[in-house]
């Protein structure tokens, strides 16, 4: 596996222009081009949207290429049975990454309608927890 | 009503691709022809949108002109009350219907936020169902 | 397949002169007469019996014969899992039917224990509906 | 109203029987002689049965004659749709009747399916509460 | 029992002036005077306060001295756990009556702190319950 | 006690001809033949029924006689507080057989309203499980 | 509608004493002054009561003489079904307030039985909640 | 600390009088001149009411001026919200004492909106634990 | 604050032209011509989206430039986590303004996902309540 | 299967000391010694503990040499999900018993981790129990 | 009662070392040394340990001695049905306390299965809870 | 960070073991030796026990000496608020692994006790998400 996609949910775009405090300054396109210095060799794409069915869209759009894909769902993680549905639909391997530690946080974000449906999920491990996720699928 | 419109939800774009041995290998373009040739006489209107907000749009579009309307919300039938919103909303009657037994599934999928502003429901009769949708809305 | 069994749980043996406003005035009976001239070439039976336990008789008396069934549970629908047990249970396809959108009825007729075990479910669709299923199993 | 039916539901019929240190040692046709006696000009009929499609008939059958009804559902009381339905769908009044206060008794006994398709309510006031019950049919 | 106490809870001072479609234009205060008249030989009284502790000191000044008392809790039968503290703490019977029947009513009256502390309950006869209710308790 | 009575509810009937890769395809008459010779000196009665009604009508029958009672009530032991409450009211003693671990199947099935009024429950045992009730309530 | 009168409920009387960091220095009645400056052509009355059944009878007294009604129930908000009963019992309009915002407090100030009785619901704009309730009054 | 305020809540004014053999034949009053004897340097303050807004006023009362305070909230304990807000609101530390082990009672009496506004609780040690909670305050 | 952004979601382009029975027959374009009129030295913006995402881009978009925000969320109100977080995560004020009183709705319209996050919440004044919004927070 | 082995979990190493009135005075150890005389053919191992992860370690040191297992695991029934996992994980067939009847008891004790887990279950039937439980995997 | 036994639960054993901003830094052991000096002439003992077994094995070891037990059962209090039983066994007086106001905590810890079978608790009084505990069994 | 400490709970031992087509034949020791040749630098520690009170030792043991620690708890995840209060309360950073992909499995394993004191949670990687959380940890 030589291409990883990377998808990002609502509000990731705001990624260090909000809560600074707990997110730090680094956005995730800042990330993004230390992340592609760590794997090379690696195709790595990386797509954002607010839009649940623009999400869906990614997937299916890379879902049969034979792609990994690294999933950060966001708000909808705990509300979207669509997009539980199109990981399901697609054949390519699906890891889901949370940036937070979403177990310690509010009572509705430990419902998901995502996570039965990939391969593994990573969270509270911040921006790092992308670079474990690209390495797992680089190692199936 | 001379007049029909089928508007379908997320990730039924995919049909014929994913999961071939339950849906089948036909894709909704496909058995739309067919469809078509069942009822010459009717004008028959295909939509798609992975999008909830374009399916509202859709609804809005054809709800006040004395269309009859098919809906198939796929994942958004159990999350979303802005779609029961709309299908309340407007004029033309509105018939829901389920590819698979959605009973027989999730337990989550026992929750629909749209059944209850349609006229009335079919699943678990697969395609055909749609035919089924189309003769009751023909008959009213 | 070229018999069809239609199976009205309790209460239905009232239609016609309950709630007249809601059901209109015909009865079952007279219905299945003009049915039956809808289908002049398959064999209709009709039964109906206000108690559960006849209701799984008839099931089993007509399971394994090769016939399709259209059942009507009434509001057996939500609370027997006998009933679904003997759905389960024989081999001939049963079809679940209810006049009203049960949808848009009480919470505690949100629960069938009886449409996981049916080939799929008809609801909403007034009298019309029974034609829908008998067509449905027709096709098979 | 000059005729009042009295239906008993399940287990009844060993009323004097079972668990006499609680419900005493008379039968309910002992009883039921007793109170015709109270009300020597009207007609009053029982009908007992352990079978709730029984129940559901013997409402069927009087229930579009000016009769009013008091029943006392037993256990079907928390679990019986169908015969909630049945009292809704006849035009006689009908009044629900318990020995013991329910309210005293299990979690699964405070569910009734039957008490608000009634005109009211009595329990707890012994076998006095059937007097009662007739009492207050007789002077609508 | 030879004197008996009719207690009403909050709101119900407002008897024949609110929603006098539902309750008719009778004051409480005027079917006393008739309640009076159809047991000449009772020494009937009648309190009311929207107060919850108001009607526990109520309870508690009759508890103790071989009265019968009728209580209607109004809202507070659902919310007073205190309310029912005070009548299992009392020796006198008691007995709870409902105008309206509240099993007919929104989700939150099927709840009930009181009733399984009283006698017995009364409820959907309109003010003729009171009647029954004293009748019950003479009969004690 | 030298007298057992065996009382099947619904759907046993259908034993050996519906799902006979998991119950085989011994009917309970078969199996009931040679249940009589492991015990020859008991005199052993079966009964069926698939009406909920009629099992309380066998429990009555055969409750004060001094009798034990096997009963595997089928899916009636979820939904049934009428069939509870005549094993409570009756004096012979009752064991509950079930064929199958209902503990491994759906999540409805782990509500009973028998369980608890009888003095034991066996399940998960197959047919076996019959024999075993018979040899306890044989040495009580 | 020229007489508002507001309704403050239980521990409202301590505004400005305690939790100052929160609610600020500033007691009611200093509030009430400014407001009464807000609107001089109109005749503002000012009640509290920690006592629940008080708060009740302040509805009464006020809710048949055209007044328009401001309350903010407190603590009660949450658990009086006869506050709820009072509100919808009367004929004045009344408007809830909080001076917080209480959806982003504890889980059991989520539940209101006040709410859906009243005309609407200002909460989380401090104390000039009360302006604004009372301006949308004066323009029914 | 040397005043301490004891206030007690609903029915337990009763105490000596009902349930004697759960609570003995003592009343508060006399318990109270006892525990004046255990304290002789402390001033002792004893307040009781049935009404739940009462107790919130003694509470305001007492709850600014340096008191120790002990309350009992009887059923309200389970109910009231607003008690709970005025023990939060006041600077006198509160001890909660019951007298019975709430724990052992009904599922209801599980849920307590005081408990988590006072500094601890003290249940099931009979009127001892009052002693013991006026000890705790006296060593803070 | 000078500028005001006015955010609608979904079906609220439907005003005046749905349900005109409960909302009028005035749609929000000629009432927010109106609203123009009333605020003439502020900026008002208005937007309004039926897609999820598209609304959570206009939070964006105003939400770190001083801008207020007045939101209507409507059906996404209760089932988006997303347009939370995207409230939570702005620095701009937001107010929720709901036409009709939410509390006296559906069960399902009792829980909020927005509400917690904004300052503070006005439902059940109509189309007043977003001039009442406005008016909040100008004060600012 | 000629080796069959029994463990027993907490606190049934105080059979015959504790609430003898119910369990009787005969400890476990001395029941043991008669079941080893009506299986005199069998290899009857006995072991006992109160610490769950002990219990655990017997089940793996017997899971995988064709033992048969009987299991009491007590209090641990209704909380333990990694003694569910260990029968899950052995290969031995496992039989649980409870002595006395767990669905008669308090409602945490109806929820089980390990029946599902397990060939089936025997409860209610006392010390008797185990006996059968031995007979049962004897003749598997 | 001379002898009293204190048992710790899990995590205890950290006392002085973990979170001493809330707990303090002296560990069990000193306040033990203390707590000894406050009864001298009382024979105290002193157990931990985090295995929920080897409480259990404590409990029994002092359960039939006379006795007065203090227990802790830290975490295991709102899991372990096996600790409840094992204090329900056994014949001394427990009493428990937490050193924290648990009903102040997270909503997990508000289930006890420990409290109902105890003689009575003491929470949220800090270490101090301990001598209180101790106090109250030296009296009975 | 150079020492990290790995602990396993309940069933762990049976790896390689048990349901092989699942979990592969390897054991856990052999995985570990590679584990150790991955990180040759680090001092890697394994420890394992079925017993919940040895994982809390194993984590006091480890929680202050500058260690990183990997845990995976089994079966004890979702049951053990003992060990997630051990978790809190030591100063050693602490990451959950999860062989499977616990989010796929019962509905009794999405509750976790551990998951909110941890740093972060990786689940469904198999084997290799041990190397991951040692390679986060490693980077802190």
């Amino acid at each position: 596996m030589q291409k990883i996609v990377i998808i990002n949910g609502p509000n990731l775009n705001l990624l260090g222009l909000r809560e600074t405090q707990v997110y730090g300054t680094e956005s995730f396109e800042a990330y993004f081009e230390k992340l592609k210095r760590v794997f090379p060799s690696v195709e790595l794409v990386y797509l954002q949207s607010n839009v649940e069915g623009e999400l869906i869209n990614y997937l299916h759009a890379h879902g049969f290429d034979g792609s990994g894909i690294v999933i950060n769902p966001g708000g909808y993680t705990h509300t979207s049975v669509a997009l539980g549905d199109a990981i399901a639909g697609i054949s390519s391997p699906v890891v889901e990454v949370h940036i937070s530690n979403v177990h310690a946080r509010e009572a509705f974000r430990q419902l998901s309608h995502v996570s039965a449906k990939c391969k593994g999920t990573i969270s509270g491990m911040g921006l790092y927890g992308y670079q474990l996720a690209v390495q797992y699928l680089l190692q199936l």
